[in-house]
């Protein structure tokens, strides 16, 4: 199974697993990666979940997920900041070499503040990052979302805001959902790969017509995006990590779960 | 009423109503433009719809909408260029006197195709355009749209087309819901009016959330979208045309057309 070396799998594309079982599906179909969400391993001691990831030979990959800074009350822009500060010791807890940064954005509050906002956050914490070896990566989100979710949408907003603040420990996670449509998208990966900025690779598809602005996610093969063509500017820009698999998609977790699993694997090895 | 002398409403947003009606219902709130939709004016004679206009002192700002160029099949692309050239020859014939141009995409269809498809089309109706005394507006959409109706979607990409094909006859129109995410948006507005291409300005706002990719779009003032700001570069980049409402809104659509005028006249003079 060498060509699944590079799989990784998040724990919510497969949201309806328990943490020990989505492990043990994984492995057993050779997947080597797992992203993990917080939710995921919610009340499970950090021990416990370091051992069962042991106990399948998974490696973490990447904790989700950080971010969420813009807020226009000061209190609450400080508990986020707090709230990410545990999140790296949470990443260091069960292994994740990674936490990715949704950056955030207030409805309503400007995109400039939200900006500054979120330059500040990162900031902030990237002392306690480096304290614990964790990396921080910023990940774009797709303009929909401007408002509500992240005011960062594309790569070259992305390298920008990493190089303004030129930390080792800060870079980019390339998610092909957010950034396909984007004209200048070869042009950025590459800056961000020569740059040492290229942290992380997430796999998904994007369905015409989407359903849901969130949770309408499709499997690799399923959509419209060119994953091969991304993969390879990815590669071209010296990216050698995983390749992760991350889908929100209220018509996937209804489905059977191993059933998905299989799916994923044929996907991956099929289409990207 | 001095201050809705730039206002204009496009049919589509009054969709419920016919043409006649629609014109009557704009004239008596003092509104002076009018952007017509090839439905709109349906099966009414281009003669009978000019005597409508002139009736109501409304003066036709644009035609809606040429473009829909990509497509694999080679018959289907001479079609939409066919028919575009009946679109210019309409657009003529209601006085209007530029067609906004929705390029299009198709689903599957490589990026880089749409765009080489889009170029041509654009390039081979131009000649016919001129000879109208029509102009055309490329209007790049959100790029949520990008896999099913436009594969042009930020402002610079506009620019970026627009400049190559240097023609007098082609310039930009800028929606505000489909660019006000855009970090590069006030450059790239003052690129286009300083380089004589900004032809029109398309007015509504952006929900949060958004219930339909499509027809969902908010009345000014109900959304997320800094108009004031928008405006303001739009006219930093000299811009003096009419300020255009589009609203797709199966919600308004359901409601009262005459109050919803209303409230497009108030709406704009306190939140445009």
């Amino acid at each position: 199974m060498e060509v699944l070396d590079r799989l990784c799998v998040h724990t919510i594309t497969t949201k309806p697993l328990g943490f020990a079982e989505a492990c043990r599906a994984y492995a057993e179909r050779g997947i080597r990666g797992i992203t993990i969400w917080r939710d995921a391993v919610g009340e499970i001691p950090r021990d416990e979940a370091w051992d069962i990831l042991r106990h399948y030979s998974l490696q973490p990959v990447a904790y989700c997920r950080g971010g969420f800074f813009p807020d226009p009350d000061p209190d609450r822009r400080k508990l986020a900041i707090e709230d990410n500060v545990k999140m790296i010791d949470e990443a260091a807890a069960v292994g994740a070499p990674l936490l990715v940064l949704v950056c955030g954005a207030h409805p309503g509050q400007s995109l400039e503040t939200s900006r500054t906002q979120i330059r500040e956050g990162i900031e902030t914490i990237l002392p306690a990052a480096r304290q614990a070896g964790i990396r921080l990566a910023i990940e774009p989100l797709h303009p929909m979302y401007a408002n509500d979710r992240s005011a960062i949408n594309t790569m070259k907003q992305a390298n920008d805001l990493t190089e303004a603040i030129g930390s080792p420990a800060l870079g980019v996670a390339v998610d092909v959902y957010h950034v396909w449509w984007d004209p200048a998208l070869r042009e950025e990966i590459l800056r961000c790969g020569m740059n040492g900025h290229l942290f992380a690779f997430h796999l998904c598809d994007w369905l015409t017509p989407t359903s849901h602005f969130l949770l309408d996610r499709g499997l690799m093969g399923e959509g419209c995006i060119d994953l091969p063509q991304i993969r390879s500017w990815v590669e071209e820009a010296g990216f050698d990590g995983f390749h992760e698999v991350e889908i929100f998609s209220e018509r996937w977790w209804a489905a059977d779960q191993e059933e998905f699993l299989d799916r994923i694997v044929e996907a991956y090895q099929q289409y990207c």
